[in-house]
């Protein structure tokens, strides 16, 4: 017998019918002798729709209230699937949040948790419940409602996991499991039986959108093993868990691709001491997030300074860049909006000395011209025109041995560029 | 400056617009150096959604999940309330039932409130906020999600006034306040301008819909002072309150009627000991509400039972009818659902004899026939002919002196009678 958490999305609880489905799913599970914990995130569209009542009363409301107003979602997704399960004749219990101790920090709208008390879910266990937790949310020690911000219930279902000490923590998505490589862009992209949680971070942190980067490092802190996996069938997905003898010790794990940054540069910026730290510091204090920096050679005394930064934050760092010109007597900015980063991830880099150099020759022969690099131990970034994300990235996994003998997935269109 | 706490409905935060008129309205009354608290039901569409939602996944909904399903919508309610005042630049904080210490019994769906600890609200209200907070839950001991039931928001916004010791407790409605009688079919019906808890209670319990029952007994225990006004303009509304000197000592308050009780008539019972309390062990055990009874003279060794009950519980009456129909080997039982109540209500009664002779004698003028009747030391209640509805009132209110001499309102059709 083993001890379950599994986490469902929005998508997988959006209508009545699919929560049935998942009612069924967790019932076959406890059914085989499992403890199962559910935590499940709001119905698809009711987040939005909570979002537009707010709009329409406040155009900037306080984020407590709001945490007040979407933590209601959950709430309304637990009881439902709770009363699915007893449609079918088998005892669940729902519980929030807060009821269930998951506490957090009091930065509402993106609180972190800093406790789960596992103890009110393993006594509903011990009595046989399906026990069904609400994602996305927590409690301060004070008792004031917060929410965890972007990817919260994937975190939610770690941490009970973590607090309850459970085996596994299955995350169910709408793919098979982590790809070496998106399968939209690589056909031949082939599904990882498993990855340890530094691959998985910087898999993450460099554009593979399965799992969420805060849920893994909190994964990894605890040393709970994550099971990504589909909600359409029943197939294994990919393990996430510590670097151990029994794991595949690939070179490269992955290639991923992000094109929600932009690229801005400031020209002709003079070259001396401190300047760089007077750009990032005034971006920081216009709350602009900035990814990769390169400052080329200077010439005559001048130099350019670029950077990325999502394009979320590109009003701002418009702003930023236009006082930044003014300041320091720059000739002008710019901002170049089709730009993608690839990235490169394998632990075992580390060992493997002209990884880089492979990387950069593969682009070279396909064409693609590299505009900005990064590094890590275990990943290699760079930064190249949009519209050859597609090449590149099919050149580097099949330059790094990474293409599976079949064709896994059909090449959808529409994913923003040519393929 | 005093401390007031003020209960608005589903109807009055039904639309983000009418959530911006309350705020203003909280405002003003801040503004002008009170301490105000708010109570929400619901907005008023939203209680409904749930409910199909509910039983889109499940036939018997467990009420412990109901109850943390319907919880949402007051969570909604407080949320959206506290934005809208902020967005108008005034400070106000929202509280879920169970994060202000509303202490309920475990009963899911129809819990009562055991304590409500007042400090939480009276911090805010110190820090010179506008206190919202959720009307209809509560939470048990254990941190259980409980609801109240019918009239829960009124229950509620007494109870928060009575603990934190409020100055008066506003209940608005759509109507100006109690009246002598439903102007709807009394055009002459008079506003009271205060009317004492035990009268109140009468008039709640015999069809006056414009308090709930709960409310005013709990204000009654707990000497909280209502005042219920509209919400649709600033006239001073109808004060509830312990009886004294101050107050008009009419001898009659009102003339409440209700159509919402049939009467179930079994017939030809063995006329023996026993017969009745075996007829309503067996309504009780089907959970059937019975108001009024009657037992007519026996003949022959037979008697006929008749009672009324809610229309509501008249599925369950039936079978129980049909039932003890067979084991008491009476004839045969019937249903009237044509009946209607009509009662009037005044605490002067007690030291006015004649009253009720007064009444049957009236009725008897006016050509209504009485079916059954009940009393109290300060009610006499009547069951007529349904379709006498209108008559037997408007004859018990010009007869009783309550007529008043401006009509204040014009008959509104279809409610149900003929007028």
């Amino acid at each position: 017998m083993a001890r379950i958490v599994q986490k469902y999305g929005g998508t997988s609880v959006g209508t009545p019918d699919r929560i049935r489905a998942v009612a069924r799913r967790l019932i076959a599970r406890r059914a085989a002798g499992d403890d199962v914990v559910a935590v499940v995130s709001a119905m698809g569209h009711v987040t939005d729709e909570l979002v537009d009542l707010a709009s329409a009363v406040c155009k900037t409301p306080p984020d407590r209230e709001m945490d007040m107003l979407l933590s209601t979602g959950e709430q309304v997704s637990i009881a439902l699937l709770a009363m699915a399960i007893h449609a079918e004749g088998h005892d669940a219990i729902s519980f929030t949040g807060p009821q269930v101790g998951i506490v957090t920090d009091p930065v509402h709208g993106k609180a972190k948790i800093q406790e789960v008390r596992g103890d009110r879910i393993l006594e509903a266990l011990a009595e046989g419940k399906i026990v069904i937790v609400a994602g996305f949310q927590g409690a301060t020690t004070d008792g004031q409602i917060t929410t965890l911000g972007r990817g919260g219930s994937d975190t939610t279902a770690v941490a009970v996991a973590a607090g309850t000490d459970a085996d596994v923590c299955e995350i169910y998505t709408d793919v098979d499991g982590v790809f070496t490589a998106d399968p939209r862009i690589v056909p031949r992209a082939r599904k990882l039986d498993s990855i340890d949680y530094e691959a998985m971070l910087e898999m993450a942190a460099s554009g593979a959108g399965v799992l969420q980067l805060r849920s893994v490092e909190f994964a990894r802190n605890h040393g709970v093993v994550i099971h990504c996996r589909s909600s359409f069938n029943d197939n294994p997905g990919t393990i996430v868990k510590e670097a151990d003898s029994t794991m595949e010790q690939a070179i490269i794990s992955g290639v991923t691709h992000d094109t929600s940054e932009a690229k801005v540069t400031i020209r002709d910026v003079p070259d001396r001491p401190g300047v760089a730290a007077f750009v990032f510091t005034r971006m920081a204090e216009s709350n602009v997030n900035v990814d990769m920096i390169i400052q080329n050679v200077s010439e005559d005394g001048r130099t350019d300074i670029s950077f990325t930064s999502p394009k979320t934050d590109l009003v701002r760092a418009k702003q930023a860049a236009e006082a930044v010109v003014a300041e320091l007597e720059a000739r002008t900015w710019s901002v170049d909006e089709s730009v993608a980063k690839i990235s490169l991830v394998g632990a075992g880099m580390k060992t493997h000395p002209g990884v880089a150099a492979k990387m950069f020759s593969t682009l070279a022969e396909a064409g693609v011209n590299i505009d900005m690099i990064s590094t890590s131990s275990i990943r290699i970034s760079c930064v190249i025109e949009g519209d050859k994300v597609g090449t590149a990235v099919r050149a580097l996994h099949t330059s790094f041995g990474l293409d599976s003998e079949a064709v896994v997935a059909e090449v959808s269109p529409g994913c923003g560029e040519e393929v």
